[in-house]
């Protein structure tokens, strides 16, 4: 018996879980949950269902783990707590500062309801908050420093189009690499923004647009551009499509700590990535959250969850007995 | 009220578990287990109690978690069942092969005691083990590499200074950057042990000794160096004291993957460690792991676990709300 998945929302992020499913023979996808005419909803696989946001609790009892693939300022807010009252739910709800609300919300929900919700999964907020816990613990007298990138910014990159005379745009957050040298040599640096990251941005201009202009307002945007070196090329539209179609990210959480009687020991605990597709990657790990949303379920569980209190061994198909024997 | 701990062997990993408890403000050393003349051993701190081994079982019910820092191949398979009938235990226990039945011999000690028994933490085994649970979970398609050093094996030390004609030796285990290299640009590569590492021995020889035979006796030596490319340099004493006396190591555990629905995207997942001293870091890794031991033991649990098993937030010393709220 399968553990049967549902899609709700079916973006970027919903077609990764639907890929990312098949890789997991111990999965099935029931249904994707879609808020637009499910006629139109042009599917990867031509055998999923779909079928409207609307009618979802007809599908309770007949879906193990709702994965949501809504987006964070307006969906998920609303849609987890909502669905977590009918079904085990997993999100990847990364509003930092609301975390904490959402989680109540959450965790009231899926009490209510007997069931598990897991919360902002995915690679941040999801394994490098798990990175920086497990190094964070292990080296208590050390610092913690997060670089993002090379990648690109959703966030970012719409922000540039709302500008008068754009047509479209790419943003890359790059790490510089001095700071990242003088993090790892466990220098222990103060780092400011513009230290730690460059911001690239490539853009197409509306014909006999001011360049000049559109290049001002996007390095002296506050909060996005302003606190940053920013680099902007003005590129084609073909130019764009072909160069800077993909949506790669990805960065990386590095603790140096000091250990021994006077700290005379210095360690560097690094974990990173690298990802051709930001959205397919946090599919995926969504999809392994979703097998221990199962399990807990079936361990009579109930509440919220997020990554840093889940055991590993959860989120694996092999067994326990298979772990130790293969990974330890 | 802190959790008191105990060390059961003392020897570089013991000390470094000495020094890791006073980094840990919820913690407190309660005594050092010795199999000597406990006035003839220096403990790091004057202040540190030193009591013989054999008074052990007098001191239940005043220690929370024993940690064992004795060695693989015969202290912990007798020592960490023995004691995890009496007393909460973290060991290190590395010989891969034994895992498996060691779990289940510490499992039967901590379920008829009451107890509970965390075993093979460290690196790897632990957090090493911990890395690829994760990545591969979440990149069902893909593939994971394991790379040491660069760093000190003891073991491969040990074996040169065994050969006739050696005063003392150091071997250190070097990653191929080509097989790194190859790995993370996600080639997938075959690799042979010859292709993933080197090895680099300093070697103190007697004076008068037959260096050309000492060098084949150790390029020729089967398991530890012929499937190796392995270089030898004779150093003085004085050099070997003085550029070689510490204990380096590390490694990373790197896993590529490919998603999407033609596996057209690629991943690579990096965990990786630099580490001035490989037993205080070991050391701290169990001071965390026995923070959860204690947490596991209050909420009765018994028997034995991994890494693998125990949710990350039992070895923060913060609240799962704290670390909600900053991790995240």
């Amino acid at each position: 018996m399968k553990i049967r998945i549902g899609i709700f929302g079916y973006g970027n992020l919903g077609r990764g879980v639907e890929a990312a499913i098949r890789q997991n023979k111990d999965m099935e996808l029931v249904a994707v949950f879609t808020r637009r005419a499910p006629a139109l909803v042009k599917t990867l696989f031509p055998d999923t269902t779909v079928l409207p946001a609307d009618d979802v609790l007809e599908m309770k009892g007949k879906i193990d783990v709702m994965i949501l693939c809504g987006g964070s300022a307006t969906d998920l807010p609303v849609q987890t707590p909502m669905l977590a009252e009918h079904f085990n739910v997993v999100d990847s709800f990364d509003t930092h500062a609301c975390i904490p609300q959402h989680y109540e919300n959450v965790d009231r929900a899926a009490k209510a309801g007997g069931r598990v919700g897991i919360i902002s999964v995915g690679w941040d907020p999801g394994m490098f908050s798990l990175a920086r816990l497990l190094a964070g613990a292990i080296l208590p007298e050390g610092e913690a420093y997060t670089f993002w990138g090379p990648g690109v910014s959703q966030g970012h990159s719409d922000a540039i189009r709302r500008i008068d005379g754009v047509l479209d745009a790419k943003q890359y957050t790059v790490p510089v690499d001095a700071a990242l040298a003088a993090v790892r040599a466990g220098e222990v640096p103060q780092l400011t923004v513009r230290e730690k990251h460059t911001r690239e941005c490539f853009v197409v201009a509306r014909e006999g647009a001011d360049l000049a202009r559109i290049e001002k307002e996007i390095k002296e945007m506050p909060n996005y551009f302003a606190d940053y070196d920013t680099t902007v090329t003005f590129v084609s539209a073909e130019e764009l499509a072909e160069k800077h179609s993909g949506i790669p990210h990805g960065g990386r959480v590095i603790r140096t700590g000091r250990t021994g009687v006077d700290g005379t020991h210095r360690h560097v605990v690094e974990y990173s990535l690298k990802l051709d597709s930001n959205p397919e990657f946090t599919a995926s790990v969504l999809v392994a959250y979703a097998r221990a949303a199962y399990r807990l379920h079936a361990e009579h569980v109930t509440g919220c969850r997020t990554v840093l209190d889940i055991a590993p061994t959860y989120i694996s198909a092999n067994t326990p007995a298979e772990l130790r024997e293969s990974l330890l």
